[in-house]
């Protein structure tokens, strides 16, 4: 066992992950609890030059295995370098996008093989698991309309909504799958309930 | 079944790996029979640019996971966009170093986990393997010997002896894991005569 909680959010673009991992922050903070906010991709320097890489319009023809494999070196080197030394002195550790991310976006959203992505996953992060993982579940057009500042969206946002519907599935197949540590909440509600019903699922933690 | 024979050449450096390719390529072309010489890592733009940062002296402190999946990344898009349409159209194609210099390498040569690196190898080439792979063996000493152009290796290179004698090791080993695509060939005797001995190997394909 690690000596520190490790504690993952996840869920679509607008559906208040990094708002409510800087809430938790600042109540663990408050409470004398050691506590790291990080993120993926990226962190950590050699992260940086992969995004570079995946970014470049020059490498249009990246196959989707080249690309699965580059988001697992940047996860591999996050979790070697910054996630797993803060676990093992005893700090919490708060990360906006794990693993999940990568099966609901790469796989739901984009059809990759999922058996693929979760095998790489769990050789990226050598079976790192959180002890928990807070699902905030939106309708997509609710997050899509936070995200662009409350105007509606256009034609071509429209047609991304079967993409994030896909990804929002996913989601939630795979909150069905692991009942043991996802919590799943509403993320559409007023930001100071949504924090209250964080700190209740989050309680036996 | 792809159309094109697919021919890995392996062994450490100073076997004679490049220049037996090239005569091979030789003899098939004036048989009239099509050829793609290619070889690991690299070949592809994407490749170049994750060598850039395999190589970076900034990210020395980049894990051996992280390593392994970038070198996995380049091989993922070295298949898909090099060796497997050159084979579906036909082409035979003649590569220099593949999964199993990574075995040798990074398993034997550096003591990574060596199931990590297969798996890893499966997924990167979506389980692509060759028909064949010439391995040239030769003494240690003797290929340090070639690479040095015929000097004698100064104290920091006896010290390496070591780790290729492991690489040796390793390549004979998978040699005798996989006898039916393996062919163990003396690569320390003249160019002409390993030449004929790798023709004669490889008859029956």
């Amino acid at each position: 066992m690690l000596a520190g909680k490790f504690i993952v959010f996840e869920g679509i673009d607008g559906a208040g992950k990094t708002t409510q991992m800087q809430l938790l922050a600042e109540f663990l903070h408050n409470n004398d609890i050691p506590v790291l906010c990080t993120r993926e991709p990226g962190g950590t320097q050699i992260g940086g030059r992969l995004r570079e890489v995946l970014l470049d319009r020059s490498c249009h023809n990246m196959s989707h295995r080249t690309e699965a494999f580059l988001y697992a070196a940047d996860r591999a080197q996050h979790v070697a370098e910054i996630v797993r030394p803060a676990l093992n002195s005893g700090v919490t550790v708060l990360c906006d996008r794990f693993i999940y991310s990568t099966v609901a976006y790469q796989g739901w959203g984009r059809g990759m093989e999922i058996a693929l992505l979760q095998q790489i996953n769990e050789l990226a992060t050598d079976g790192l698991l959180p002890d928990a993982v807070v699902l905030l579940d939106i309708p997509v057009l609710v997050g899509l309309r936070r995200v662009l500042k409350h105007r509606s969206p256009d034609r071509l946002e429209v047609e991304q909504q079967a993409f994030f519907q896909r990804v929002r599935e996913g989601y939630l197949e795979q909150a069905a799958r692991l009942p043991k540590i996802f919590r799943v909440l509403r993320g559409d509600g007023a930001v100071e309930m949504v924090h209250r019903n964080i700190l209740k699922t989050l309680s036996d933690l």
